[in-house]
Formats: structure tokens, C-alpha cells, sequence
């Protein structure tokens, strides 16, 4: 990098070291090299990220992946990234994706091992494995740690709780639909 | 505006007069000066946007507002602005609001008239009136046009739909309770 | 905010917590509650801030409010905001306000109580109220902490003061003018 | 450039060609290869841009150049520029130079041949030539069109014009001084 | 995508549609899923880019992606992305891989399967397949169209030609030892 | 500078003032004011830069200048800077000059004194003395600190040494012809 970028010993918070003490490891990882084991969640699906937290020599570059391992009809459930794009190839299997844009129209098709799909900035959307073996796939994100809300795991397990009769009414359902979904 | 921002026809998809046809009525708007009629919506809340799309003076410059009301106990259910932070301005009666982060923490709390609370970029977000009294806010985003999903809607009310078994695999709920979720 | 944001003690040489040590006072102001009192100014007008030096929670936002009271035919006086755009939101009374181009044009009109006005980035501005009863507006900005620059108080103003020749010649008016605009 | 920059036949309102059909001459400029005349300007200078619109080959670039010949004792007046930086080098003679901070700190120096001083984005700064021989400096800026705002002209001379009881009021002087700034 | 970014029928020169004549092949594309033929070049490797020209959902979203193959012993050779960093994930074999620093620091290692690599914006960098079993790797962009500049392609190849005294003393060789280089 | 920009001690890991402890003479520089000394480079041309690390006002100004002074036939060989675009002047002489696009366009001419040449953003570009007498010209960057990659320096100084096969191979040319390129 050049010093402008980082010269400091911290930026954004994250190690920043100066030019002369940089080495390539900062700018390696093999964090994405096995699996997810997608055994452990219910959803169906692992996401590993390789984000700055990770990463030392992205602090600054705006640009991330992740990999997502899916379950036999593992899904990667509706989720947001804030401000953050997202481009993602099938290594394995076949997907159902899609995203829904802000005038409420879905976006979505089948994509098959070695095909992309794009997921514009700040949009909800989601990948289902669409059949009954496992998949795979890599992301790339223009930022070095997008973040990501699951949609239901945002709003049912914050802590402290949101209100229910807040979820209630927020989601237009009523009382005791709502109080059952624990997970 | 100097002529670098606005002297095309159109920029973004909205008109962008050479500064020699600007006129003052371009910067003008009297979109929020009604207040919404709360009594048509069932999450018991209104949102009127003075946006690019009703003002064209805003074309380039990157902020907006809008005007929230709400009928008693109304709520503006959990949302999210891709990319854009809001900064909400409580005009009338009291609100319970809040957003959750990216690590799954609830911050939020009660904000009266003449308070304000910071919803940070992306982040989904609610308020709720919490009392028997109608109230008002006026919130504003550093995008000329924020965009917003309401989360319920979004996922529900998709055209065309968003399939039954990816939202109840994806909200790790059983499907008989998402199926009577009818909005 | 997600952790790429903010994760650093500082930033912008504002308070900058953790996620895990973010409250919601952080993200909560009071500032603006109170109208500003007018009879202090000799212009007619207070401008209330509520940017991030007075909201923590604003930092890496960009985004802020200004709250303006004028008294009855009070001003706030021609001004320019470095980079940041305005929209400014009438709450009480009745106002002339106006920017200049960069091509000499004065665009500008009267907004009353609901209607709003544009004010392009980095143009000089002013509102003034133009009759006898007070006044009120919020204005919305995209910079956290956008500054001000009124231009009679710049100039006049200034420590250590603007030699009086530059002032003079600067102002294409001759000396005998300038001399006896003391403030 | 490559393709995503330029690819349009006209962005941001200038035009653009595609690759193939650029030239050389699109990227060449002697617009700052004369003196500018400072003998029919009050002030005692004048200021030559080298902007995109005079250069196509800048569009999209985000940097510029003017030049500024000072009669002796002439003077560049108090401006801004809507958003951009200045960085300023005497090409002949001596100036006093500075700009104000939003803070009303006055920041200045004289500055001579071969010797640079910057201007911060948005703030009002001057040239002022200290002698009585001529003067010349070449100014780069962070904005392929910086555009000017030069506060007396912008307030004077605005049209339509800006009524007089605001510039008095608003400049916080009495009406018989403002008056006779006929320029 | 919301209006704000994409409401136009052209944007950057690519085809922009309105929300409502969006569909979702313009979110798809199977451009990466055949390996490139090394068989073809003479350095051993190809690059397929997913860049906006090819995926029409990518615009505006500032990201794309790239799949390199390499034959056995191949080389990507010493090359440029103009303003875009890159981060690397090798898909198959071992890479020798390496940046050089504005200081001229080089920084590199090897990188085998599943492993990354980040390559900071803007600086020269290269990828050499260092055993005799094919290669392959897939790249993501923080641009939607990044660009590249192969230094040597760019110098020895360009139309019209670059002066050969001019690569002569720019590379700080002696003629002779240019001459011959052709490709 | 406002509070937002510059409120911290150290900003990019340069020093950053708070306000009131700021002085003129962090904005002033004389180190363009004495011309290089071409005598000592091999390649006939010296670049003098004026950027944040020699003048510290230009901290979070996005803007930048250098000086290069040419030898008779001196030539500022081949380079990049990692992301800005540069407006050269020419103040002495006559240069040729030149950029390749990144898809393999030479674009290039003669500039005389007073007359001006843009290199956008990360393409490679040269400038060459195109006759006996000395030449000088000033450029202009939008950014603080452009940094500077001469590619064949990079290629072949770096430290620790780029692998001779790697250089062989990558530029397409067998080995002989490299090993002797020592500088």
C-alpha cells in the first residue's frame, strides 16, 4: 500500500502497520480453505468470512469474500448487508437465490455450479439449496467487513429482547403467532 | 449548483436543468406539509417522503427527509434504508424506538417530542408510538433517495412471491405458522 | 454500526465505543428541545446543532440537524456550509430564503410553515423571517459536522483580524466604507 | 481511461467519448499559456481556469488547475470554492495569502515566488499581491470543476438582485453603508 | 437496486433499466464457469472477467470478479488495476504470488488452494503457477470494472507504438537490448 | 479545516492539529522552490513532490503538487500513480508525453510551455525532454500523497529481488535478455 493508506498503527480500528514492518503474511489467510460444518445450525448453512478482522492487509482495500457452505436443503436465510454489494459463484451444487428491491418485486432464479449472481447493495436476499446434496459457494463484497443481518435472528434473538408486542405489531401478525417463534 | 453536478439533462435518471433554467420552485417542495392520513394502514403508521423524485433540487445532493406520522400506538415497522443513516427529529407525543447491530445487540429507548435518535446505515430499525396519542417525526438521510424494506412486507408481499418453504426454512419457523401470515 | 465502522476508541477525534460498550444515549439527543433565544443575537436568529460533536452516535454517519429560531424579521445571515448540502424544513412562521450560484444567479422564494427548501452544497445561503412573529426550522444535513461560515463575521470578525486594506480592496469598496463596520 | 469511466457520450453533462474515438488533443489544454489581462478588473486580478469544461479529457478525472496574474497591489478577493481544495504556487512575486477557519481563526502568511500554501475545502481564503511589480500563481484543485463563489460579486451582484434590507440586516450593518457598494 | 442508483436508461455508458423492467438475468451469468485455454498465450494464463460489460446487474455496484487459469508453470504477468484492489482465492494448485510496495518493498509468497492473497489498489503485482500441474484462482474487485495494464503488453505493444528511445531510456537500458523484445 | 476533518492528533497516520494549535506554516511550503538536481539520475529527470508527508496542511485535502525538472533529453520514465489522476503544466521546454489506455491505445503529443497534458487515474505515462535544453513542469494530483510506481525501478530494484524467472516470464522475454538489466 502506499503511506497514505497506512502509515498509521491503527485505522478504522484494526492494525495498520507502517510500510517498512508490513509483511506478506498480512496479506494472506487460509481461513477460507475447509468447509463450514453445517451440521450445527439449523438453517442448513455456514458462512465463513474473510473480512479485515480476519485479514490484516484489507484494512483500507473495500473489498472482502466469504464462502457459504450449504446443507443437503441448507439455506442462507434472508439477510441485508449494510451498504455493501455482493457477487456470489456456485463452486458446488445448484442454489435458488434471489433479492427483493425496494419497490417489493423478487428477483431470483437457479444458479448452478460455476454461474454467479449479483445482490445489489443493502437489498434483502437469500441462497436455498435446491436439492439434496451439499453446495458451495464463494462472495465477494466491495468492503473490507460488510457485515450481515439475518433477518429473523436479528429480530428474535437481540439482546436485550425487542418487545413483543413490538414484533407483533411490527410485523402485522398478531400475539400468538409470534410468541411460539423462539429458536 | 455548479455546473460539474447538474449540467445534464438528466443525472441518475432525474432531470438535471443547466443552471440557466433553474428556478427557485426546482429547490421547493410542500410534499411533507400534510400530514399522512394513519387511518389507512394497519401497522398504524405513515411515511411521506421529500425525496429526488418529488424534489428535483435535490438531484446531487445527497440528503433528504421524511415525515413519519403515527396513530396511537401506531408503529413504522422494523426497516432498513440500504446504504443510508437516518436522524429522526421527534415533532409530536412520544416514541419507543430502536435498531439492532450487526452483532445482534438491541439499542434503543424511549425518544419524546423535540428528541432525536441516530439510526445508524443500514441497520434495520422500528418506532413505535407508545401512547393513546397520534405523533409525528421528521427524520433525515444523507441519500437523495434512501430507499426502504420493510422487512414483514418485503418478504410477504413480494411480486411475484418469495416461496412459502424458503421463508419458513429461511425464518426457522414451521410452515404452519408463516402460511397465516397474510398482510 | 457494524464494526468496521466504529471499532476504533476514536475516530475523526470523536469518541468512537465499541459495539460492545454502545449505548442508546449515545444515539439519543435532547439539543434540539429547546428553542434557541433569539434576543441575544443581533441578527435575529440562534442555529442549534445537533452534529456529532454533541451526538456521539452520529460519528461515521454523516448525517446531522440544525434547528434555527429567528425573532420577528430576523435573519440568519448569508452563510456557506463547507461541502455539505441543506434542507431546510419550515416549522413556524414564514420565510425568505435564497442561494446564489456560482454563475451570479439568486434563486429563491418564500417557504411557509411545512415547506421546504434546498440549499446546494458549498453555496451561499441565508433564510430571513419576513414578518412580525417568530419563526422556526429544522434543516437536515449530509456531513456530521458540516461548520458554517457566516460571511459578514468571517471577514469582520476574524482572530487575528483580516488587515483592513484586503478587506477593503477585497471588498471592491473603498476604506472609508469598511472602517466603521465594527460588530 | 478505462472503459467504466468513459464509455458514454456525455457524463456528468460533458461530453465523453468512448475509447476508441479519443485523441490526444482531448487531453491537451494551452488555456493557461497567457497572462490573463489584469487591466480591465478592479480588484487587480484575474483568474484563468483550466476546467473540464475548457479541457474534456479532465471529465471524470477529479482534478484542475487555474492560474492567477496579479496587477501589483491587486487582489484575488475573499472566495470559496463549493467543496474543493486548493493548493496554491507562486509562480512570480510576493502574496499575502489566507483563509478563515469555521471557527473564525485567521490562517496567513505571505507567500513568494516558488512557495505554496493550502487552502481547506469550502473555507473563504485570498491572494493579495504586496508590492508593486506583478504577480503570477498556478492553483490545483481536487474537483475537475471547482466552480467559485467570490463573496462580494456573489452578494452584490447576484441577479435578480438580492433584495438590500437582507444584505443589510444580514450583514448586520446599517442600511446607509450597504447602499452605495455599487460595484 | 433502489431508483436512486439505476433509474436510468444508461448509466456510465452500460445499460441501466428501470426497477420495473429488471429481470433476473441481468443479476446472472455463467461467463466464469469454463476455464479459460492456456493453450493460447504465451505467458500461460487467462483471465476471464465478470466484470459490467458482461453482467448488466453490476452497475453501480462496485464490485466484479475475475477467474484466472493458469497453465502449468504459468504466469499472470506484472500488471495494474487502476484504482481497484484485489483479493485472490486460490481455486486449485500453488501459486507464487507478490506485490511490490510505492517504496519498492516486495511483498509475496506462495499461496496453495483455498488460500488468498490481497493485492492493495493500484500496484503492480503477478501470480506464477509454480509447479506443472494446472492452476486456477478466482479474483473479486472492488469495481465494477477494474481495467488491467499487463506492463509489459502496455509499452511493447500499444498502438501507435510507444518511441523505441523513449522505452529505451525510460527503462534505463540500452537500445539494443530493447530492440528484440517484440512480442 | 471545520472540527470534522482534522480534530484528531494524528489522521491517516499523519499529524493532525486540533484547530486552535494549528498555524500558517502548516500550509506553507518552499519545497518545490529550488529545482532538482538532474545530475544524479540516470533516467535525466527529477521529481521534487509537495505532498502530506512534506506539508502537513494538505492532511484530509485531497490535493497534492509536484515539481519534475528534465535534463536535456531527460526523460520521467514510465509510471503509475496507484489511483490519481494528474494535470501536468509545463513550465520550462518542451516535452513529449504520453499514457497508454488499458486497452492498448498510445495517447500522446507534444506540450510546450504554458501548455498543459492530464494522465488519468492509475494509467501508465512518461513525460521525455524532446530537446537539448533543460524543461521543468508542475503537476497537480487529488490526492494527498499519490505515491509513484517507475516500473521498471519496481520491477527490478525491488526488495528482496523479484525472481529473475518470474521478471523473464512474466515480460515475455527470455532470460538473457534480462539478466543484464542491471540499473
Amino acid at each position: 500500500m502506499n503511506g497514505s493508506e497506512c502509515a498509521a498503527l491503527r485505522l478504522n480500528g484494526y492494525p495498520c502497520k507502517r510500510p517498512e514492518s508490513t509483511t506478506a503474511n498480512d496479506f494472506f489467510s487460509d481461513v477460507l480453505s475447509v468447509p463450514g460444518n453445517t451440521g450445527g445450525n439449523p438453517s442448513g448453512s455456514v458462512v465463513t468470512a474473510a473480512t479485515v478482522d480476519k485479514v490484516p492487509g484489507l484494512n483500507t482495500m473495500g473489498v472482502s469474500m466469504s464462502r457459504i457452505d450449504y446443507a443437503p436443503w441448507g439455506a442462507n436465510p434472508p439477510h441485508t448487508h449494510p451498504g455493501a454489494s455482493e457477487l456470489l459463484l456456485v463452486l458446488e451444487g445448484s442454489l435458488d437465490v434471489g433479492f427483493i428491491t425496494t419497490t417489493g418485486k423478487f428477483v431470483g432464479r437457479t444458479v448452478c455450479k460455476g454461474e454467479m449472481f449479483v445482490f445489489p447493495r443493502g437489498l434483502v436476499h437469500f441462497q436455498r439449496n435446491n436439492n439434496g446434496s451439499p453446495a458451495a459457494a464463494i462472495s465477494a463484497f466491495n468492503s473490507q467487513l460488510p457485515g450481515t443481518q439475518k433477518w429473523a435472528e436479528a429480530l428474535y434473538t437481540a439482546l436485550p429482547p425487542v418487545p413483543a408486542d413490538v414484533l407483533a405489531r411490527a410485523l402485522d401478525v398478531n400475539d400468538c403467532m409470534v410468541e411460539p417463534c423462539v429458536i
